[in-house]
């Protein structure tokens, strides 16, 4: 499999998920700085123009929720996910989708407000609400979604490392971290994890 | 099971779903015009405020993504996901994200502007981008993502229950049809089906 990524995107989550599940891959950078997401090339990979995008034997996925939960599912003794119970797939399912459709969003004002408006008044004015919106949305999973030690109780998975991936983002989204006490003691028990560790070594190296 | 619902909101994916599984439920709307999903009971259903929620004997599940990939993988007889093939569940899953974290997201900027700024001439100029990027999303699924007749080929499934649920939104969104033709087909034929028939008269005779 070869995984198209950026550094600094949520392409992180996939990027660790293949790591964790022992298969091989390859891990491709697409330079944002150059605009390579917009190249015709990257274009035909992904039309949406953006990470991450996986390639696999059967054809090329997109979508963070949907290529974790490819992959729990094809390597079920990474033990990723809960694959036998459909209550609690579901769970993790929407945990996954919450951050795809709401946290992931309230980041993306920051940056990528000329998503949803032209006017340079009003993206700044975006930009500005970032820090509130975002931190409102982990104050929500710090409350009533991060069960302790992990996201999903005692079972480590793809919940895990997608949170992990989106809290990376925090003090640039300017969001004050003094609520946040689970979400950052679980931040740093995902980066002492030599495998998450090393993948955040090699997108930065490479 | 019971199911919270709001008419024209996007809870009418898993209510079809519900309908199509063939299981007993219990459709509860939430008034929105009385602000019933910001009130102590409901946020004791659903801390997000939203809809749809979907209360099962194991708990409470949030999310439509999660909800149809539950309901599909909960009553296999209703053949609503390709159950048995992890590559093609993922494609599933891949649409539904991408509806939910992008279509969905456009969308809401034309009436709930006020998440992501608090100016109102910024809320304005969200609004006034909603027909374009909104536009946007449905062009490349008819381009790129929508097989035909069904979203994912010969395979009717929650992709298509949740494709239609936000087609429902375009005429509102100002978004320009004649480059449509296969998703307003689509709609068509999905409205002439008497279980989503029934699904619509009954949340809007509730």
């Amino acid at each position: 499999m070869k995984l198209y990524y950026s550094p600094h995107s949520c392409a992180l989550a996939s990027h660790i998920a293949l790591e964790k599940s022992g298969t091989a891959y390859e891990a491709q950078r697409v330079d944002f700085s150059k605009n390579e997401q917009r190249s015709p090339e990257y274009l035909r990979i992904n039309p949406k123009g953006r990470v991450p995008a996986l390639i696999t034997e059967r054809g090329i996925l997109t979508e963070t929720p949907a290529i974790l939960a490819f992959i729990a599912q094809s390597f079920p003794r990474a033990k990723l996910a809960p694959l036998d119970d459909p209550y609690a797939f579901a769970q993790v399912q929407s945990f996954n989708s919450y951050l795809c459709s709401t946290v992931h969003v309230a980041h993306a004002h920051r940056v990528r407000g000329s998503r949803w408006a032209d006017d340079s008044a009003a993206i700044e004015a975006m930009r500005k609400k970032v820090p509130q919106s975002v931190g409102a949305c982990f104050e929500l999973i710090e409350r009533d979604m991060l069960r302790g030690p992990w996201v999903m109780g005692e079972a480590y998975g793809i919940c895990d490392i997608y949170l992990f991936t989106l809290s990376q983002w925090l003090e640039g989204d300017g969001v004050d971290l003094s609520p946040l006490p689970k979400i950052v003691d679980h931040r740093r028990r995902m980066r002492e994890d030599p495998v998450v560790a090393s993948v955040l070594a090699a997108e930065l190296a490479a």
